[in-house]
């Protein structure tokens, strides 16, 4: 046996790696919804003056980055590896923001689950003692993924029921390690590709949906815990309609999620704000972990969160060749010490 | 001061995790090449048989996956993450790869220096006691390549000198632990991004032999070692141009890296096969090291080999933008036990 594994996917982190500061910053739509006021920066304008949507994300990651790190009161060169991804090509956003920094990089890519693989791998650098303080973050932007993968904002394309809003959103976390462990990153579980077969690349929350289900399956059956044991487990950027189908999901498997389940793609944009089925992108649930969630754990409101990023695995080549879309899901808990 | 972290950005593995297998598919070209019989397969057409060059590269990643596990004497539930990468948008080869397997997968993007990042990443998970065994593989198609970044080939479209072609190739190694440790990986550097300001995308080698220099020099003074104590200093796929750069750039900052820097992209292929200035792609070194160089130790030619697979992090956008090339480069070192 492990020290550090239990069960069949789960890693245990004995050391309490822990969450010394995030910082989260929003775009226009993001800043006028449900969540406004619990994030650190909320755009005026989503170019963020820059020439460019790409370079207005790398300035929204790097602005991140920045914020976390001053709450954490960490400088440049106490920080050991930048973890980080995005959803463009070659990680553009992850990549020219590292480049600013005189820190080394590691890029990820797990679609919108790239928020909790961050943090799974910075817990386990840090845990690990391989390295002091890690920062994890991810980011996402509406214009750039729109350009990417559908269509150019100025189509002014329909957009369907079941199609989901890429916030324009980014979020950063800090992980290391005192004295008087506070918010602990506890335990996490790597999460398998799942592929139910769909390929309208606007279901996602179905296409991911299963994943999800399958990591907090396996994470609760790792763990020997009931959903219960925690305050909130909160999924990625499923949506309504995938929020659905997990419920629906979880039912036939015998887990009630009922009561402990929230979705950032649910919490994120208000019904009225025509975001379709809701929020998407590796900022939702880096934001909304990063911003909201931090702060309810910080005012004492929650003291045990699942966070479940979840990620669809296409491309637009596979898509154009008619192949399904793979989802995957991590999970990494939250807890307060002393709870 | 931490268990396992030397100077500035080394991490040290003090529980031994070993190379258990490895597993290498190589293109027709790259048979043909030099280290033609030192690969586990020499496809004899591209397509594999497949209908997509895209299909055709998940099939050679998830052949040398089984390849290695089988070598390692590995089954699929023996292994607890295969962390993998490569050069398509959304890592489409590496997540459709993914799906195949029963296994939870972390996808990694570090360009070109993505086997290293594998590598690193699947050590730490080994050595902290994270994961029993866990498959690090990267992979790139010179066909996929070409559709994405550069011209279809049906263009026909003339390269200019200073290109490098891009690896049919795909390499795996399956990280573990013995009670008789033999081929260990016993310490790595994580790369920061370095940005010389090259803007042409034809000049690789350019962009990345900083960052191969920055990776080296501060491997070498993490560990106080010399470049002469390893019998070779690999890099990923400078190609002759930038492998010259290299050796001039270490000449001026006081480091000899002449009589053991060969470089993975030189080595691939015959100069009279076309290539310019060699190969490069995440197959390139995954390829090279899985095959050729994973034979030289075994053989016993080879004792301590730091391979340094290198990176650039541009994409079409930031060139389309205008951007320059920020380069990468990760480093571990392979010994062989009581040497």
């Amino acid at each position: 046996m492990l020290n550090n594994k239990l069960g069949k996917h789960t890693v245990i982190f004995n050391n309490k790696p822990e969450i010394l500061g995030t910082g989260s910053v929003v775009g226009v739509k993001e800043g006028e919804g449900p969540l406004g006021k619990r994030f650190d920066v909320v755009l005026e304008d989503d170019t963020y003056n820059e020439k460019t949507w790409e370079k207005a994300e790398i300035k929204m990651l790097s602005e991140a980055i920045l914020l976390s790190m001053k709450k954490a009161g960490k400088a440049e060169k106490e920080i050991d590896a930048i973890i980080s991804g995005d959803l463009l090509n070659q990680l553009m956003s992850a990549s020219f923001t590292a480049r600013d920094f005189d820190v080394p990089f590691i890029g990820i890519y797990g679609a919108c689950s790239t928020m909790t693989e961050s943090m799974i791998l910075g817990s386990v650098l840090v845990d690990g003692g391989y390295a002091e303080n890690v920062v994890s973050a991810a980011s996402s932007h509406f214009c750039t993924s729109e350009r990417q993968f559908r269509n150019p904002l100025e189509h002014g394309n329909q957009r369907p029921p079941a199609a989901q809003w890429t916030a324009t959103a980014s979020g950063s976390v800090v992980i290391g390690r005192t004295n008087k462990p506070n918010i602990v990153l506890t335990c996490a579980t790597l999460g398998k590709v799942v592929d139910p077969g769909i390929t309208d690349a606007h279901q996602m929350g179905a296409a991911m949906a299963p994943a999800a289900l399958d990591t907090i399956h396996t994470h609760l059956s790792d763990t020997n815990r009931d959903p219960g044991y925690y305050d909130l487990i909160l999924t990625g950027d499923l949506g309504h309609i995938g929020k659905d189908i997990l419920l629906d999901m979880s039912k036939n498997r015998g887990l009630d999620l009922e009561k402990v389940h929230m979705d950032c793609g649910v919490l994120l944009y208000d019904k009225d704000q025509d975001t379709h089925s809701g929020g998407s992108g590796c900022g939702c649930s880096a934001s909304v972990f990063a911003g909201h969630i931090y702060r309810e754990i910080l005012e004492g409101k929650l003291k045990k969160v699942l966070l479940v990023s979840t990620g669809a695995l296409l491309s637009t080549t596979s898509t154009l060749q008619g192949d399904s879309i793979p989802g995957i899901a991590h999970a990494i808990a939250i807890e307060v010490e002393g709870n």
